[in-house]
């Protein structure tokens, strides 16, 4: 097939008692796994599961290092060093990667978590001090990233692979940002509207923001699908499927970029 | 020469603001470092810097995985599943890795700390969670353990290396335990009286009990010396020189073992 | 009415985004809620939110401290010096004092958690450390304990009032303790069933255990619910209509303790 | 005595077996201590003991609220909500209300940590929320704070009393602010000329900038002395001394705010 794209998910997010997610449900349609690592989410036993989980549905693994926040789950911008971010970086990719080792995968990415994926999409010195982690441990480990962020030309200057990131079910503001999630129009709901979007995102390289303009977003490798909601099992379904009809070939995002 | 020991010492024990132990003036001394992972103790940048500082001073490198247990120090023990501590014990080896990777360095060994330790060395279930972890990852990786424990036989059995260690001031019962800190004898304090006990355990393998009952220890291929007393650095530049004066080579444990 | 009890649950399990039970549709039908403070669960906005939510339909409020052990969810036991019990125990029934107090309602009652609770179910001198933390905040303060332990016993020697609680729907053993969840028996699903052996316990003050012998109760004061399953809603809501109907008046304990 | 001030410092910073500040030799000489709730710092243990230390010294307690993040030490900001801050400042001033009470003493005051502290002196919505949580608790309490702060307003208006706290050994900016400690002059060390700073703060309430402007103080309550360097014993007894010496009274601020 000419088009091709990867479908990746924030798994791995329980803490011992604490359950979340439906990681069994949704593992089995996705390509790409991103795990937590324990700093806002996950624990060493759910990091374990998880990566067999993937393994078991030749999903690719990622790690989905996050600020050292359980109680605000990552999603609260921290005011660190770059060198606080790069050792955590290392410390929860490196935790990670310890997993995949017993399990017998490769990590094949890294995506950093919530505030701290927002805060290094648009700052290169943030995303400079996770390109150096990352390349520190492992240089064929992939980025994802927005399209024109901060953290996708870092990390390609850095020597390193970007997957330019898109959001299967979030409204885009005309200069490529998300629309913020307290906008009653930030979530697209409908799974036929969201495969119809992407579909669009990755055979015409755009998309439409809320204002009506057009967003180029050019080469578009990996679809950020939410595995939290309870429509999230249905809304990946409808979207792989959707995609594989239209003639767009989904797989890990290491076999083609 | 004839002898040879390898010294270690926990090091690495900081938390973020929170300083522990005179790591800089210890490490030019010691030929191995335990470096804790950031459950009892330590922290990632500690853990950067304590890599980076062992590698200075050519001191070889191990995981000191514990409890998590920050506010405890892994000094208390928890009631875990042999799972957990099989994940857990993953989760911090893999860790440490990841600082050894990015500072080039290789890892030698495991020493499991406080209440994880003290629980391996007799429970042969707890240690194989911890053996299986350390396989896992990495055979080539040496497990610490006293002379005749339940980790040191466990680990062997296992397909690992286990260096057999004994703690250079602390005094010892007729059936090999130490004594309990809360006894008033239980640490030696007189530099030259550790040197001679010390010498006595490398040479004739084996150490007087508090009883006068004579311990057979076997084969000793580490001592460990503690880094949080204020006349610990005068104690380990007394031992290692005592050592060498005493026909006694002193050198990373991988060497030997 | 002749006969009177209390029904209890565990709520205010939630911490950060990790969201836990059905506090919401619980609360209506019980009579006491165990909030818990920050060490095994719950945070300070999940404990502000459960005590206004208790204020709202008039259900007594009580502190649910546990062991500082978030990952395990309070229900793997740490050797803990009493200090320590006495202290942790102090730190989280005031932290929810203060929540009460934001609120305008006085707290009722203590009941310790997991773990905590079984260990002080067995060992007088962790009791003792529980009550004398409960008595030196607010001696009014009752304590939650089964009938005949050594919690019950330490809390009114300690001249704190104890209420004896019983656990609607688990099987108990010949000795009074509960069977354990490991066994396929422990715990009893059918409302019905639930229903009728509570209300033995109330009127007989007595249950059948497992091997088919006469446990003998005493006064029963509290019926602990569970608000973490499907069916916990269903159970409690056919408790309290069953209890009301047959002649047992349900209502919080401290009005007749 | 016509003149009069206070002496706080920030004590109970220890955690588990982190030992942190010299709170024994440092407790004699103030008239006020800001005690750690275990966010930023302090545990439970430590907050019993400090309330127990402070008590023997006659000195007044208070509680030092920051932010949750003990691995920065709670000087790192974090992107609260006001509804967080409010609740993570009620939880914590009502743990260490409740060592107050189990050591027979009352709070005095509150002086948030850190960052916490920071951000509230600048920002009116984080100091409302904090003024209210301590409303809420108990409207006695004092909210400690720089003359002509956010903070100090806001805790005005909210009704409670606010005491205008000085740094006795850090350099002022023309605006009132403190230089940065990045800068090489932030920190005045020798004793006799903190002393001159202190004493003509109170006696004529003003301060000379680094730029050599005058900052006018307004009424000064509070000084504030750091517990954390070798030099603050020596520091705190020389201040001390010579405050009385020069006719102003040393005592705690509840007695004449």
């Amino acid at each position: 097939m000419k088009f091709r794209v990867d479908i990746n998910c924030d798994l791995g997010e329980s803490y011992g008692a604490f359950k979340v997610g439906s990681d069994e449900k949704i593992m089995p349609h996705i390509t790409s796994a991103n795990i937590a690592c324990g700093f806002h989410a996950g624990d060493p036993t759910a990091m374990m599961q998880t990566v067999k989980l993937a393994k078991k549905h030749d999903v690719a693994v990622g790690a989905h290092p996050g600020y050292p926040d359980l109680l605000g789950f990552g999603r609260r911008e921290i005011q660190l060093t770059t060198e606080e971010i790069r050792n955590y970086t290392i410390y929860q990719i490196s935790a990670l990667q310890g997993f995949a080792k017993a399990a017998g995968v490769s990590l094949q990415h890294v995506k950093p978590h919530g505030a701290l994926y927002n805060t290094a999409v648009k700052d290169a010195n943030v995303s400079k001090a996770i390109a150096k982690a990352v390349k520190a441990l492992n240089p064929e480990l992939i980025i994802f990233a927005p399209p024109e962020s901060a953290l996708a030309k870092v990390a390609v200057k850095t020597g390193l692979r970007a997957a330019h990131e898109v959001f299967a079910d979030r409204a885009y503001n005309s200069d490529g940002s998300l629309v913020s999630r307290k906008q009653p129009n930030a979530i697209i709901q409908e799974p036929k509207q969201v495969l119809e979007r992407v579909a669009k995102m990755i055979k015409e390289k755009m998309v439409i923001a809320v204002n009506g303009e057009t967003v180029n977003l050019g080469e578009v490798h990996t679809i950020c699908v939410h595995g939290d909601t309870l429509t999230a099992v249905e809304l990946v379904t409808t979207l792989k499927k959707g995609l594989i009809k239209a003639g767009i070939a989904v797989k890990p995002v290491s076999s083609f970029v």
